[in-house]
């Protein structure tokens, strides 16, 4: 291809420079290289001829901290993910948070640019992970896994442009579940839809919409409608923006940049117009051109049976088989799909929410056989959960509703309300925390009594176990129960069995 | 020092060379960066002159994947630790894995060459956070916090020489629990102790010691012992050295390498031998010396509060007042701890287990201040436990005790005996999810019922619901408890109740 081309031609050129100027290009590079990063950090110490640099007290652009209130709502959101993963008989395993260099090398196409490089500090080249999945596949090829149910949830990086308060950002998570193995066609791959269906139920995001479509059908589009092979996956690129710009500008995109026949772009066009259920499978299986393409029938007749497995789960309402779906990443082979909430729920919400896709995945058979050294293939399909948009939805109603939420799970506070009973209290709490009583003490050596119960109040602590000379002369604990006042002395010896039957409701 | 002085004349010199030669540095050095950036890339796209270039398949030097059993050993370790931090009251926070370079400048001392710099792809200087204690400083700054209590579990990275059988990696798990705000003296530090207490108690590790120190005892004594005021830090560094290294080889560090007297460090030796409780604190204040030094105390008299509130506590038995103890940061201010194994518990293990430190912490009174643009400080106490070396001993005591680990925690397989039955295991699969029962099937259309049964056995399922042409006419399904062999054929609305008594125990 022409795009294509024109880069191999720039770097030929530029190595055939590099030679004829330099005989010993490494060494030489090396040394240059090394008096630039010393220059430079000479630079970043001197921090420019201005005089005293300004600190600046912020996180990384793009990235955020979660406030123990976030951090709440977040712990939901995961708690109904891996309650999911876990329903579905998964394991979990953990990863690096960066990799070699070379493991993300020609994965991920075009989007390899956003990808994080460390510094080369002498050793290995490392990059931050970009998904899952790339981790996933190198760590099967490694242990030689041939088949496996596993989750992982964890941080990913790219160096995008941020959107955050859409939901955007360079780092956030992704809540993979991937099944592994040699199985009978469709039969995982519903499951991951299934898996999708029950957390946007399960979650209450308001409506969705699960788009479906399969890799082989849009390269047997392709194929049928002109597109020469070596464009297949930059024309698949474009197919990928059409959730974000109308047809007109992506058409111009094919044909203006991409160098596709207008006829071929038109071609397209009518097709990725197309989207329905199982009426459309059959309809697409008779028609006159895409029926003779191989690949394209294979991946219809697949998604025939995936639409049968879906309807045996009740869930194709939700489906969607969209041909304009494409999804942009590289390794994709087979069934492709991606959830999109169609009307955020925010009639408490001022300004709505604009959100995106939600989840997406799809299968891909060959990206474990690019990490074994025989390229033995391990045959793939997953899902990933995009949990940052979710959660601006989430935070977003709970401003919203005003609902209040806890960020701690304390059930008593250990109070008094004279002076000098600091060591009292303390005696008290290490007994309560030894029988697994999640307990708080204020650190003051003579705190008000006010101010005690002020601080239950304002952290939602239910109860209250006050220390004072009468109650320790009679071997008793003054429990006070913080939304009632009501007070009761408690022996001291039954005070643990009581703070646990008055809080049992988690 | 003459180390310092040295180094800063380098800089001097080689800045003067390089405004004489460059008369617009900033913008000559971008360029030759740029240029410099552009050959590296081709050269490492080149790959040498050797040919093609040989992939391997592994993890970053000092970092490692967890498989699902040691995950399963992971989550139990976390378990434990947030279940303390809980009962102490913590909130929770999380922040990103990167800060601005800046943030990290100037807060690690000796250890800042450790840190992993992102590369400079344009935009801000990033660097891994080295540990969570600093980003909660920034964090606690950036949102003028000046009270609160909370824990943070997650990665940190350090580009050390890692010693991975002893769990020693460049990327490890830390899990803080820290106390900001002003508060009446060592309540929260007390606190701390407890915690780290509690959580070694409920892991049985076997026996341990947490040995405690105050930095203002160290600097009194180092006053006392005639160390200029200009290498405490550096001498510091030295004493902290004394759990790896004898004191022969730290004194020789000393007067060799940093320039102390010979009468100084031997009058340091002295002191650095000393360990006990309240008898030692009582005898060093009465100390000729140390009484007379301010810091000294202040360290000391704090320190016998502490040793009040630990015996309130119950837990003095297993605290050990060190004058050994200096932890390498420099950020701490008051007092500092950290904790061991004694004798790792090893009966089982052939290969006894080296571990070190498994948790330290201590108070750290400037390290806000150093954030917030007037200095305002906030008083920080807090307790890292350090999970790695935990979880090595842990995992080597499952391998020895042959232990079966479930990764999964499925409750029931949905099986056939009979063949083209797919659809109906996959219509009560899907009824069994819906109810939240966790459940899996056999991704084959026609699995034979032995492969069924030995999935079971293998992943440790306990029970299988089996669909025949038999049962689905008399609406029941077969339900095989895999441990007895025992089969019931149970009503198919009865199922979930059925599955659910029969699992019911976690």
């Amino acid at each position: 291809g022409l795009g294509v081309g024109t880069g191999d031609i720039g770097v030929r050129l530029e190595r055939r420079m590099l030679r004829g100027l330099f005989p010993a290009p490494s060494l030489f590079l090396h040394q240059i290289a090394k008096e630039v990063a010393k220059l430079l950090e000479m630079k970043a110490q001197l921090g420019g001829d201005e005089g005293k640099h300004k600190f600046v007290l912020k996180t990384p652009k793009g990235t955020r901290d979660y406030s123990p209130k976030q951090m709440a709502i977040r712990e939901r959101v995961f708690n109904a993910i891996i309650t999911c993963f876990k329903r579905h008989g998964a394991e979990v395993i953990d990863t690096p948070v960066f990799e070699l260099k070379e493991t993300l090398t020609g994965k991920y196409g075009e989007d390899s640019k956003l990808i994080y490089d460390l510094k080369d500090q002498g050793g290995e080249l490392l990059s931050l992970r970009y998904d899952l999945t790339v981790p996933f596949a190198r760590y099967l090829a490694m242990n030689k896994i041939t088949n496996i149910k596993r989750y992982h949830i964890a941080k990913v990086y790219r160096r995008d442009n941020p959107a955050m308060t859409r939901g955007r950002y360079r780092e956030f998570y992704q809540c993979d579940f991937d099944i592994a193995g040699q199985f009978d066609p469709m039969i995982p791959d519903a499951e991951c839809l299934k898996i999708v269906h029950e957390i946007l139920s399960d979650l209450q995001l308001g409506d969705f919409l699960i788009k479906v479509n399969d890799r082989r059908i849009l390269d047997g589009m392709f194929a049928v409608c002109g597109v020469p092979d070596s464009k297949f996956r930059t024309i698949c690129s474009s197919v990928d923006k059409l959730d974000k710009m109308p047809w007109e500008e992506v058409r111009s995109e094919m044909v203006g940049e991409k160098g596709l026949s207008p006829e071929a772009a038109d071609h397209i066009g009518e097709y990725v117009q197309l989207h329905g259920g199982l009426d459309l499978i059959e309809q697409l299986l008779q028609d006159p051109k895409l029926s003779q393409n191989k690949l394209a029938k294979e991946g219809l007749g697949d998604m025939k049976l995936l639409f049968e497995y879906l309807t045996l789960f009740g869930i194709t309402g939700k489906i969607s088989f969209d041909l304009s779906l494409a999804r942009g990443l590289d390794y994709y082979t087979g069934v492709i799909f991606e959830a999109v909430l169609l009307q955020p729920e925010n009639d408490h919400v001022e300004e709505p929410v604009s959100v995106g896709s939600v989840a997406g995945g799809g299968r891909y058979d060959g990206l474990v056989g690019m990490f074994d050294p025989k390229g033995r293939k391990v045959p793939c399909v997953g899902v990933s959960i995009g949990i940052e948009r979710i959660f601006s939805i989430l935070e977003q109603r709970v401003e919203a509703s005003e609902e209040k939420i806890r960020t701690t799970e304390t059930q008593v506070l250990v109070a008094s309300a004279q002076k000098k009973l600091l060591e009292e209290r303390l005696k008290l709490i290490s007994e309560l925390w030894n029988a697994g009583i999640k307990a708080e003490v204020l650190y003051k050596k003579n705190p008000k009594l006010l101010n005690q119960l002020q601080y239950c109040e304002d952290t939602g602590i239910p109860l209250v176990a006050i220390v004072g000379e009468q109650e320790l002369k009679d071997g008793v604990v003054k429990l006070r129960v913080v939304a009632t006042r009501e007070e009761v002395n408690v022996r001291r010896e039954s005070l643990v069995e009581e703070i646990r039957m008055r809080t049992s409701r988690p």
